[in-house]
């Protein structure tokens, strides 16, 4: 092969004014003419349609690794109106299959999700299954520079506890040098410390793990939780402010680098996000004067939240609502308590979804330690976190939004597992 | 307490010009002199004098959090030059403690490192303390920023795995749902399996497992890997090129944005990063030429990495070195081999520690599974990551730092629990 350039990306060859080129990839498509042939290959940014000589396709299979020069032509029939006359064509990964397990080019033939899962490796090489996980980083991105922005510090916790954070026995246990330790459910004590050591404000990007017996559509045993924590605060209408301006961030950051994979979910976000903020109570009520639809005690179930969302999706034209002032009982020990046994806690629903848990937190040593009791435990197993509130604790709260699971809402996907590389669910433990 | 404007940071009192001010923090210090008195707040940013009527003292206790709103005078004794003539002030958050169990506003008395990390929620009101996890959070910024400019994509991949990655009995076990999974040791086999999958290029921030019976300075058995994995390259070179790239980067955005957290710890960054790469079989000759050091067969030990970065020092005034070519023996079964049973890998030691490990790794299925029994195991027993090789995985390597050791290194801190929020280690795991 003679001496070229820099590698280039398909987008860039589309793009860029070049004649001699240096691409790379996979085999997508292989449409032989007889005298010549295409190949369209694949990169991790498009499609580009190579044309090449007959004895260049002898051997050559779908799915392997190549290496090519050539020279850019216009060629309006041409997928993105470009071709590449090619020079020289090398094979740098080669295949061992007799048949692929899923095929790769065929966009209308949609394996089974679980194949589809069983074959990660190969059905993420599809450009739409994997366009979701671009849209999924550009969340996180968003996530991190609105915080940033807003004097929150990134930390790291650790995923290994001495004891269990919030209870239940929801929770996976690890053998720990012959002692019991547990996978943490959420960052909770250690975030709230955290503001307290003089943070002020903090935020986590990291794996959630819960024990929870559910096989669904939209749980998962181990996800990416964006937490957040936030201290010197009013009330809960801090935080909800703080979450509605990320989500208004987000869309616009969104529609800027995600254009081409929001188009491939058919997807446009709204302009304006305005997020009502409605008392679980008043919910309740509309729920049954609108739908004639009763709901659990002081909670809301998940046919309440799909009809509750359509019903603020017509009056208001938003597709979240935020549900307040949940009641102290359905709530953990360190909800602050407001008027009337209620918390200043919220939920945030978007499209009938949950994906958001978040409110004020006691900051009152004196305060924590009697809800403790009121709650039945006891104040001495809340070791070190109860400490903590000893020096001073600002008043402070925080949320935590579930990722895969805002990813899905976005992007319309029907199970979570589609927003997720690689699902551990109670059956799913490979690959 | 009268209407007031925004909460203004201490950093931003002193740096705009401003009359009225609403500040809030923490007591850090309490000077009476009977008549009036100073209080110094400190928040996320920096410590303000505050000038108070001798009634505002009264019951006012040190790391009491405190909303303060005053007057901004310029006073040159003051610490920043500025203080404020309060107006108001109100405790919001209560300190409950007969005595701190660490004091936070003490320099030069430092408490012991275990009881700095048993009261990690007063140990961090430190600012100096704190400082170390701003430099920990812009190389985490510095490393995501420098591999999306270079096209990667960020991934997340799940930390409960099926079977244990790479051997070994260094590995935590999990009860998951009444079968036995296991924490990841690292998410090598998913980043290659997610270039071969389309993304390419792929990097990942999250946490680690070594179950470890080291309890050592520099050992944690829980910690943050900076991981990426990078496809379509011709050698490990384009690796150690990316890591130079990268730590030049770093350096770069440090001293932009960690000015005031270097010059606490009295570090000052090298302009010029230019790594030498050098053999491991070549470091051995020199440790023994040059210290009569020998070292074990195909390895380097603890006192061999701190004398080799003595001699590198020396030699090429460098904190930096790559050793190359380490032998198949001692490195995993992927580790792509190179001439005279040696491989494409290599180690970046910086300051006598080793902070990375990477390398070429195998991309061919056959060789891969040879590889395999050649080590003397068992293709089978690697399923789905053996399986992934089948379709045209391209030329691929990639490698793995450790955040707390490169924040302990780049500090000279003398323990890598002093880079660690909430160490985790044999002994310890609370809080």
């Amino acid at each position: 092969m003679e001496k070229v350039q820099e590698r280039l990306y398909v987008e860039q060859v589309k793009e860029m004014d070049v004649e001699e080129v240096l691409v790379k990839g996979w085999v997508h498509k292989i449409i032989d003419f007889g005298k010549f042939g295409f190949i369209h290959l694949r990169d991790k940014t498009g499609i580009l349609q190579l044309v090449v000589d007959k004895e260049v396709l002898k051997g050559l299979r779908l799915e392997m690794s190549i290496e090519v020069i050539g020279t850019k032509v216009v060629n309006e029939k041409a997928p993105g109106g470009v071709e590449i006359q090619v020079k020289g064509l090398e094979v740098i990964g080669n295949t061992y299959y007799e048949m692929l397990p899923i095929p790769v080019n065929e966009y209308k033939k949609k394996a089974h999700l679980e194949t589809q899962l069983d074959y990660r490796y190969i059905s993420l090489r599809n450009p739409k299954t994997r366009a979701a996980f671009k849209v999924q980083q550009e969340i996180v991105t968003a996530f991190r520079e609105y915080l940033l922005a807003n004097n929150f510090s990134e930390i790291h916790t650790p995923k290994i506890l001495g004891a269990s954070t919030e209870g239940g026995s929801e929770v996976f246990t690890i053998n720990y040098f012959e002692k019991r330790a547990f996978l943490a459910q959420s960052p909770q004590f250690f975030k709230q410390m955290m503001v307290g050591a003089g943070f002020e404000k903090v935020f986590e990007i990291a794996p959630a793990y819960r024990a929870e017996l559910h096989n669904t559509y939209r749980h998962l045993n181990e996800y990416i939780s964006l937490d957040l924590e936030m201290g010197f605060i009013k009330d809960e209408n801090d935080i909800m402010d703080l979450e509605e301006g990320f989500i208004r961030h987000l869309f616009q950051h969104l529609r800027k680098t995600c254009q081409k994979e929001l188009a491939m979910y058919d997807v446009s976000l709204p302009e304006k996000v305005e997020i009502p903020r409605i008392p679980l109570a008043e919910a309740h009520r509309i729920l049954l004067e609108e739908y004639g639809k009763r709901s659990p005690v002081g909670n809301i179930d998940a046919e309440g939240e799909e009809l509750f969302s359509k019903y603020i999706k017509e009056k208001y034209d938003s597709d979240f609502v935020f549900l307040t002032a949940y009641p102290i009982k359905k709530r953990p020990m360190y909800a602050m308590p407001d008027e009337d046994g209620m918390t200043k806690s919220f939920d945030l629903i978007y499209k009938g979804l949950e994906i958001t848990t978040g409110g004020q937190r006691i900051h009152d040593y004196e305060m924590l330690k009697e809800n403790i009791k009121k709650f039945g435990f006891n104040p001495e197993d809340y070791g070190f976190y109860l400490e903590s509130f000893r020096y001073g604790m600002p008043p402070h709260g925080g949320l935590a939004i579930g990722l895969e699971r805002i990813t899905m809402k976005i992007l319309n996907l029907s199970n979570i597992r589609e927003a997720t590389l690689l699902p551990r669910d109670m059956k799913r433990l490979e690959p």
